[in-house]
């Protein structure tokens, strides 16, 4: 990769609106929900009781008001964002190296979640092998999940030089083309095209019922939040707004140091590993390198804030209960600040004591009953 | 209530039409929605195995195809299909007794369920108390959710005596007038006006996309099926479609004898009382005497199909995890009959090897993820 330093000068709002058009045709114009039960709870101060043990223990709750705007990136193709970023970097792939000498070599990853099958999805939609690199311990439905697009999928070890091991045999083998999972310029622009159709469709919704918006006359969203893993969805977010009055703000969950992006901002200095079981699995990555650069950079993100898993498991539940919306557990970590995080919820009625309207990214919805099942039951 | 055997006279599609007027600014229009994946799971011959033990086993699996077209009426306010009929009720009470009386008088019903909750909200909306008698052993989140409309909440024993002794106590202090959960005219008509909406809304989306049909020119929808408990869905369904060419089916489930309408029918005569605790727990109760008119006319209803409690389960666990779509176990019954009941797969074939466009009734969604939990832990 080049100097991230540099490649993420590149990243502006018009690689975004040129992603989009090339990555249209292949994936789907997700729906954004509106949810008046989940406005009144997050604009419903938190009880005296849900601060206990945090820095605002004793104090008197915010009172902020939300007006939330959901781009259900779970009902994606292969249920997450994740075929934007796919989908992008093979079409860029094609577009430069030329179909044949794709479809000569093929593409390859390691990944045990939404990336894997979203690669293989774009690859077979495109006629190029796809080679998956994936831990013996992953879940058999992924792998099923991964293999029912067409890819081979090629088991290693867990950890990260066992893995890079068996990518640099497998590209020896074919010369296939490495795909990284998010820390790559196609991957960001290509997630960044979620923003694109969460601002127009959230301009389209009010166009038709403008007492959704918290505003007498809205003329943009006032923030959006994302859940960040390694930070592709987040930094391509960034990207699209950063000419933008609109807020971008990122969300992690706090088990285990997985708020490493967070901790990294709070020292000056990205966290270069983490090791977490958050029930959040797919935030389990430290943040990339180039999204670093993008997420580090406080003119395009404001901030970023992170959640228990009691905190992430009450959200979820929400969302299950009330929307009756499938989701996974990270893709309602950005939810989860805005509902139970006390430093953002002060930092929203502080900013405008009439409210926000918040736009967030539900990431994806690939989970199972049984996973349901061990959360709640 | 009137003879039913000519109360039933006045069901007809215009009643159902009168019903949409009165009680659109009151409802949402539910989503229709498609799955292509759930679309090529039911157009797949079952496993021969999935056959042993019934009637079929040892035989060809039959080989239907299906397209499908979810009504989410689990997305209507209160989660279900009964705020229909609850407002519908309520406004034709105003309509012929006067707001005044009505309002003094105030209205009552048994339920633990969904109608409960549909018939608190709409007296909470047009200002008319209501009473709402629910056994002791109801679950705490639905007695919260009925009082969260401010409706009176006044507890019973579990038995029909004691539940009955209860009303006409409340009744006798207050005159408050009763609306019945299902075996009831208005509450028939106002369930029928889902069928209105899936009809509109099936000929709205092939508009725009007609691939979406399985046939080259389609006219109009050649099935739709519902659950049945009460039977006012499915009766209100049957009787906005009595006029046209989409025929009408039923589903029950075949637990501890729930499936009451199919034996009643199979026998001639309606089975009055049942004791099930099947897991579709809005389908534990016989169907009324007026609904039974219309579900027994087979120019009406064209059959009623039962599944088993692990083919609810499977139908249950394909809309979460592949739609993300979040249902209650009642919801699906008619699903699991076109996935899994073999003399209904058998029909389809037979009468046509095309295929059909089969409406599906998604009832409701009041679950919650402990009892998601419970059934699939």
């Amino acid at each position: 990769m080049a100097d991230p330093s540099v490649l993420v000068q590149s990243l502006t709002p018009a690689a975004v609106h040129a992603a989009h058009s090339l990555i249209q045709p292949y994936v789907h114009r997700t729906p954004l929900l509106t949810c008046q039960t989940l406005n009144t709870i997050a604009s419903t101060p938190q009880s005296p009781e849900a601060l206990t043990g945090t820095p605002f223990e004793g104090q008197s709750p915010a009172n902020p008001k939300f007006h939330f705007f959901f781009k259900c990136e779970n009902y994606q193709r292969i249920g997450a964002f994740k075929a934007r970023g796919a989908f992008h970097a093979l079409l860029r792939l094609i577009a430069e190296r030329g179909k044949e000498e794709v479809q000569k070599r093929g593409v390859i990853t390691h990944s045990s979640g939404n990336h894997a099958q979203a690669l293989a999805l774009a690859a077979a939609t495109l006629g190029v092998p796809a080679y998956i690199i994936m831990p013996e311990i992953s879940t058999p439905s992924k792998i099923a999940g991964t293999r029912s697009h067409g890819a081979e999928v090629i088991f290693s070890g867990s950890t990260s030089v066992e893995r890079e091991a068996v990518v640099e045999e497998v590209q020896g083998r074919t010369g296939a083309i490495l795909v990284p999972p998010y820390d790559d310029f196609n991957i960001i622009c290509g997630q960044g095209t979620s923003a694109l159709e969460l601002e127009q469709q959230y301009g389209e919704l009010l166009a038709e019922k403008p007492q959704l918006s918290i505003h007498q006359e809205s003329k943009a969203l006032d923030a959006v939040i994302t859940p960040i893993g390694g930070g592709g969805l987040n930094a391509g977010v960034a990207t699209f707004f950063s000419d933008k009055t609109t807020k971008v703000f990122g969300a992690e969950p706090t088990f285990e140091g997985a708020d490493d992006c967070r901790r990294g901002l709070d020292a000056g200095e990205r966290v270069p590993a983490v090791s977490t079981l958050t029930i959040a699995d797919g935030l389990r990555t430290p943040v990339g390198l180039l999204n670093w650069e993008v997420i580090a950079d406080r003119n395009k993100v404001a901030g970023v804030f992170a959640v228990t898993e009691e905190q992430i498991k009450a959200a979820m539940r929400l969302v299950l209960e009330r929307m009756k919306v499938v989701v996974e557990p990270s893709a309602v970590v950005g939810l989860a600040v805005c509902l139970y995080n006390e430093e953002f919820r002060r930092l929203v009625e502080k900013e405008d004591p009439e409210g926000w309207d918040v736009g967030i990214v539900f990431s994806g919805g690939n989970t199972t009953v049984e996973a349901i099942a061990k959360l709640f039951g």
